[in-house]
């Protein structure tokens, strides 16, 4: 798994002998001095030339930028994007804090460094092009400086159709899992105020812990059983969505979050966690 | 969630009184006469208006174009990026077709017009400072002309320790949930070689589908029972880790990636399928 091939290059770039990484602030990083100025902390000049090389593969734009997109690496959100220079990456690289090229301020910006909300990059991926790369971390806080989880808040339907804005209210950019959990977590809310009508299928989950509990030991059984019983893949996606739908309402009436799971299972497979704990357990 | 109301969007914008949008494929779009040449084919002056107006707010750059990025609406995968002027946003809104304006060429592209791998798009976001976008979208095959399924298969870490990209291979930018999928996969495909030593658990698991199904069961037992026994959140998160861990093994074992069982999620909730026929089953 990528956090723990990245918890060596961790160690060998970040603790090198000369310590961390302080990078001058330069322009555009054309000028190859410069460039070897933001290196020079680096402790070999096998590594210093490693890093190099990466940087010279990559397809700067007349400017000397490339886009840079940080993502959460446990919920896949699209944190923020901004611009890259030379000096940007190789600072990301050895800090391992996400660091962008202010085109506005023309210096280097390191996401956090005012409010402390910093993301703390697990892996760096580059396109195929080489000239747009991904910073994969886990944010500190709110990433967007107006307090929202991510910058992509302005959903573009909302915009065209004022009215259904009206109702559902500012929307971050979510993918199926977090829109789901959004969605129930939005149920549990209105649960605080009076209800006309009869509840949804998740406020009367919501409402009643045991039918919550027996559904989710069902829907679990009915999964291994698509299994057990040779039943067709569809069954077993089908059975699969119930068995995530029901335990998203039981986090949700615990107050936790799918990221919370998500953390626990990287931090699992990064110590090679589950596949030792688990065979050690059985074995004992 | 997202899907319903995108539908809805889609039915007025796409199948207006003039049928479907013909876009010309001019240059940055910076002439007015240009713009309205795009939005021509809609079908009222109020809808015109209105998508006028959404471009009107984005922070173009001296050269007419924001950032866009592609990102799968159920795994969250950035599968591409690249560039937008006006008629891409356009032409992306009234074809639900991701549609981008290539630099080199000089002309708009959508995504799969070649290959016919398009990335269907079921909602886009504007970021804070309106200069950057996101396609929430389906892709119908492999995103990358290199075939690979996203552009994002260069991974820092393997291009500064060599050595370790020749024992795990090329490996995309995955988040948390889908890189222990493709660990999991990996242990399958293992299996279909002769091993050596103990089996991992994971191997375990998959050679046992009787051991696998009693910890799915068991698994489950004991998230419900962190709700039941009203234990800790961080038990609840950890028993849940469990659970979405072998229910993937199971997964692996009928072929079944976590992506159509998101598909199948998205599906029920844009219509509204699974409170409803919950609740139904529930009254019958």
């Amino acid at each position: 798994m990528a956090v723990s091939n990245l918890h060596c290059l961790q160690h060998s770039w970040r603790f090198s002998s000369r310590g961390r990484v302080s990078v001058s602030s330069s322009g555009y990083g054309r000028d190859h001095i410069k460039k070897r100025s933001a290196l020079l902390v680096f402790a070999s000049n096998n590594k210093i030339d490693k890093v190099e090389t990466l940087l010279d593969s990559v397809k700067w734009d007349d400017k000397g930028l490339a886009v840079g997109i940080a993502q959460n690496v446990d919920t896949g959100a699209i944190l923020m994007q901004g611009f890259v220079n030379r000096d940007a990456v190789a600072t990301t690289i050895c800090s391992r804090k996400a660091t962008f090229y202010s085109r506005s301020r023309s210096t280097l910006w390191t996401k956090g460094e005012t409010s402390k909300n910093f993301i703390n990059v697990h892996d760096i991926f580059l396109d195929c092009d080489r000239d747009s790369i991904i910073y994969l971390g886990t944010p500190d806080g709110p990433t967007c400086h107006t307090g929202a989880e991510t910058c992509y808040y302005t959903r573009v339907s909302d915009l065209l159709e004022p009215s259904e804005a009206e109702t559902e209210g500012g929307k971050l950019a979510e993918t199926t899992l977090y829109s789901l959990e959004s969605t129930i977590s939005q149920r549990k809310a209105e649960l605080e105020v009076p209800q006309n009508g009869k509840p949804s299928w998740t406020k009367r989950l919501l409402l009643d812990s045991n039918l919550l509990c027996s559904k989710v030991r069902e829907e679990a059984d009915e999964l291994c059983r698509t299994l057990e019983e040779n039943e067709d893949k569809s069954r077993t996606a089908s059975e699969m969505a119930d068995v995530l739908y029901h335990a998203i309402v039981l986090l949700a009436l615990k107050d936790v979050k799918m990221e919370d799971v998500l953390q626990v299972l990287r931090r699992r497979f990064s110590q090679s966690g589950i596949e030792e704990k688990k065979s050690r357990a059985l074995q004992g």
